[in-house]
């Protein structure tokens, strides 16, 4: 796992040292790139891959890298004062705290338009890259990850239903989660039925992912989440324990990600999937009340 | 023209009249994609194609499209309180002005994401659109647009000489500008050869556009630009007129634009190219002191 994160490092970082044009802003965006995180998103693509058998390649790692800098970019806007108006994120100041809101909405802006970029010049078939950037395209823009936050910045002090709720994160957040399963069935070449699948199953780590977000602001500390816990009661948002209670929010994630983890059982037996590496990830989402 | 300008902002709104995730962010894009503008860059991808000999398709305004779109999101970006801080653009309220910074913020960072999905889409041949992707990319992000604006916003108040300010300028506004022409060498499959002359077509048409817009600030009134004249004095930046006076840089446009007439009078003679279409959009920036 660790000689993966460097190696999805290295792709973002290869491609930073060949743009001449700004040094100011190859600083800011390697700032927030260099922060860390867990690279889950980058991650969940490269196990699946290997599960289907393919020897990961440099064209696996900058597809990986391509979506984990649209990631970080979200981060960065997603902080910005017109926004969540954050001043730490994953320990460490905020890009706009450290660089200035300019450079962080320019840091931002280049982390989503270089990516495209760098995939599109992936050592792949152009055929199975143009599908790459189609969906993520759709991950990420307005039919996405931008069109949920809108959603979200929308949905403040209201009161919203379960439903609401279901459809913001199933875009905000949820998309681009699902991106890397979808993303490593084309490029394994899986049958329309099988990307179904994946993409079934990348949508339930999704939701996962949110409520485990949402029950770790109200439980966990500065420390333990590197950033100001307990934003969303500040902000009066709707979340998952505000609309169900921390129980039945434990009880979603583990009901989501014993169904993802199905789906990645009857790829097993079907596709002649390794689910050893994918499952490991999606065991690590699970918390105990 | 006027119906090639209508089906660049067809392509445009059928892209988001797909998109049913929000409301209100699709709103906020659109408000900017309908302010108008010349639609200059889409307009000479069309008519170097048209040169060629193609008959445009859908696609073709789709590509066109593409790049409008990323022209407009740098726009709501550049005018935001943080960068440009700019009241109107085009006649009317800018896109924070009108719908808040959150939302122009989101509005900007869809009009960079979306595009590439609408390129991917396109009934183009994989191979062409891969390599379309490439270029827009890197015309656009950190090795081209972006860059150029960082390196913009540090040289504010700092004494620039020719040359660094030419090489902001080539990055900022020139590699959007010359996208068009080698997103048509692509499309119309030149030789590498031809696609390099229409680069430097493309660079030349990008500074004289640079020169004209300066001049422009310092000689056009409001209800001529739609904007605020004068800010660069304003803001203390160095300039083509503020470097070298108002006769040397109508000189500059002059020139840059009859070199690239002439560029694209070779390519009439070598590769069947009818350089009328393109030949009267040149026309049209010239300014006469």
């Amino acid at each position: 796992m660790k000689n993966k994160i460097k190696s999805i490092n290295q792709a973002i970082k290869h491609y930073y040292a060949q743009t001449h044009v700004s040094q100011d802003l190859v600083e800011a965006v390697l700032y927030s790139v260099d922060a860390g995180g867990k690279r889950i998103r980058p991650l969940l693509l490269l196990e699946i891959l290997q599960g289907f058998g393919l020897v990961l390649t440099e064209a696996h790692y900058q597809v990986a890298a391509s979506l984990e800098m649209i990631h970080t970019g979200s981060l960065i806007h997603d902080d910005l004062p017109a926004m969540d108006n954050d001043d730490y994120r994953r320990g460490q100041l905020t890009n706009h705290k450290k660089f200035g809101e300019a450079a962080a909405i320019l840091a931002g802006d280049s982390l989503f338009l270089d990516p495209f970029g760098l995939l599109a010049k992936a050592d792949l078939r152009a055929d199975i890259k143009i599908k790459l950037v189609a969906e993520l395209s759709d991950a990420a823009g307005s039919y996405g990850m931008v069109g949920g936050q809108m959603l979200d910045i929308k949905g403040e002090h209201v009161q919203l239903d379960l439903d609401q709720l279901a459809h913001i994160h199933a875009n905000k957040t949820g998309k681009l989660l699902t991106f890397p399963f979808v993303a490593a069935g084309i490029i394994a070449e899986l049958s329309e039925k099988s990307l179904a699948r994946l993409r079934q199953a990348g949508e339930l780590v999704g939701l996962a992912f949110q409520v485990r977000d949402d029950i770790l602001d109200v439980t966990a500390s500065f420390s333990e989440l590197g950033k100001t816990p307990q934003k969303d009661i500040e902000a009066d948002k709707s979340t998952y324990p505000s609309l169900l209670g921390l129980d039945k929010s434990y009880a979603i994630l583990e009901d989501s990600l014993n169904q993802a983890q199905a789906i990645f059982q009857n790829l097993a037996l079907e596709e002649q999937f390794n689910a050893a590496g994918i499952g490991t990830i999606i065991e690590r989402l699970r918390l105990h009340a």
